[in-house]
């Protein structure tokens, strides 16, 4: 099943096109783990900075699977607490997998040739090791940013194709900033919509029955023009927005995101998910769980998928 | 002393500009080292890859010290084994640092806010765990990708600051495809440039009583007409140089990367160093030293600094 047809099957699955991000930040997270793991300020050492994170985000996995078919890790976050971080992050994804949730690796890799191959193996393709050919993070999909050109994204995509995994190439960032570059006008259209272009050009090839491809486009929703131009202008490119939430986009501003029937896009939400509440609210897990709730039913309204 | 101050340092101590690209490959391993972990074709499993590769990137770091004064791991290949490659990478760089050798880390990272310091603290700035305040990957320097904006690169430029480290942006890539969205005209002026001028923007603040500052470029060696025009541009910015050698690019087109004085570039070797013969020549150590030792020299004659 191609990753087009998966990722539009999880949001008919779970009504919600909803997709939670794990960004673990030591200093957000509820009181009774950074006890349990240092000082209640300062994480003991990276080996107890990685436990937590692993323990919350398993967490997570239990309270929002009720309401999401996708999570998003955050790779920079397991990276900052060093190899440990990242055996965390691999076994977060692995239980996530098993639990039949969908994973976004939010990683922005870019870089060309073999290069660019070891990072496609290492999301989601796979190395020959023994008699097993196996991916080091397992994720289904991975971000990837395109300022080197389309020979330095082809590897990703091959990578992609052989193993079912789709790809997020950055078209419009959702950083206050994301203008300086992305919006020079070359030939009458900002550099975002250049990408934008072959963004749908690469995604082609991979569009299969679903009607969707494997080659996604990140939009922000902080960008709400760009974002319905995009939806318009590339029907068959799945999006992937962030910004809703603590980034400051409204609920309405996504609504140009989704095709008529309510799919197209997955909307991530990590802060307002994770850290609902003051991180000593004793009820963390409670209000975990209802934060996901919320979100999930009132993206599933705006989608219409409700 | 400012990265600029230390990079000018390590390149007059060493009178070379030759930086030396970790890049560990399997399948380019020497035999011996594919034996003692693999079967000669694959590596029994992740351990014994990042063995391997530990193995032979400490060989290396003994065999070329002698000729050159600045690394640059390629995070790619040691992510390709997991957890253990990338605690192998954290050895090989701590071994580097204190054999003294200047530390470049090739990740081309790029995201927004709290999520780009996450990498910049982990690259080379640092966490406070427990009473220390800690680097996961202690680099001196960091490769990172523009697209974003200002508002991206800001973290790890303030971050960077902090430590005495650097960064190198990608301003023109080595790769064939590099002009697909690098070349498009805006204003007058290729992308490329664009990011080149504001380069040098953010270099301004850092540079000292050296002449150089802390926010390098990355152009690639297979473009020289780019290469002589940021030199001319942007002569307080130090230029990272891929794609000399096994990417194709001849030791003349390199000329016009140094100022007058010989200094101001680096230019990377990767696999003409680190696989100069057949992978079962028994002689690999003696071919490495060699080839290091010839690379050295030619580069220092071209930059003038011989």
């Amino acid at each position: 099943m191609s990753f087009g047809a998966r990722l539009d099957e999880a949001v008919r699955r779970a009504r919600t096109p909803l997709c939670v991000g794990l960004d673990p930040r030591w200093e957000s997270l509820p009181l009774a783990l950074r006890l349990a793991h240092g000082d209640g300020n300062r994480p003991h050492d990276m080996a107890n900075a990685a436990a937590a994170y692993e323990s919350f985000c398993l967490s997570v996995l239990e309270l929002v699977a009720p309401f999401t078919a996708i999570v998003k890790p955050q790779m920079a976050f397991f990276e900052g607490c060093g190899p440990k971080g990242l055996k965390a992050m691999r076994r977060i994804i692995a239980r996530a997998r098993d639990m039949g949730l969908l994973v976004i690796l939010d990683a922005k890799r870019g870089d060309i040739a073999s290069t660019a191959t070891a990072y496609a193996e290492a999301a989601f393709g796979g190395t020959a090791f023994g008699n097993a050919t196996l991916s080091v993070w397992q994720a289904d999909a991975l971000t990837v940013n395109p300022y080197l050109g389309e020979d330095a994204v082809a590897p990703f995509i091959a990578e992609a194709r052989k193993s079912g995994a789709g790809l997020f190439v950055l078209v419009r960032t959702s950083n206050p900033g994301a203008g300086l570059f992305q919006d020079l006008v070359c030939d009458e259209e900002p550099l975002w919509k250049h990408v934008a272009h072959r963004v749908a050009e690469w995604n082609q090839p991979g569009v299969d029955a679903s009607g969707w491809g494997d080659v996604g486009a990140v939009v922000g929703a902080t960008y709400p023009e760009e974002l319905a131009w995009t939806r318009q202008a590339c029907p068959r490119v799945p999006l992937l927005v962030p910004g809703y939430g603590a980034q400051g986009a409204s609920l309405e501003s996504l609504k140009a995101a989704f095709r008529a029937d309510g799919t197209g896009a997955v909307i991530n939400s990590s802060r307002a998910i994770l850290f609902p509440g003051p991180s000593n609210a004793p009820d963390w897990k409670d209000r975990i769980a209802e934060a996901a709730s919320d979100t999930s039913a009132a993206l599933a309204a705006i989608a219409g998928l409700s």
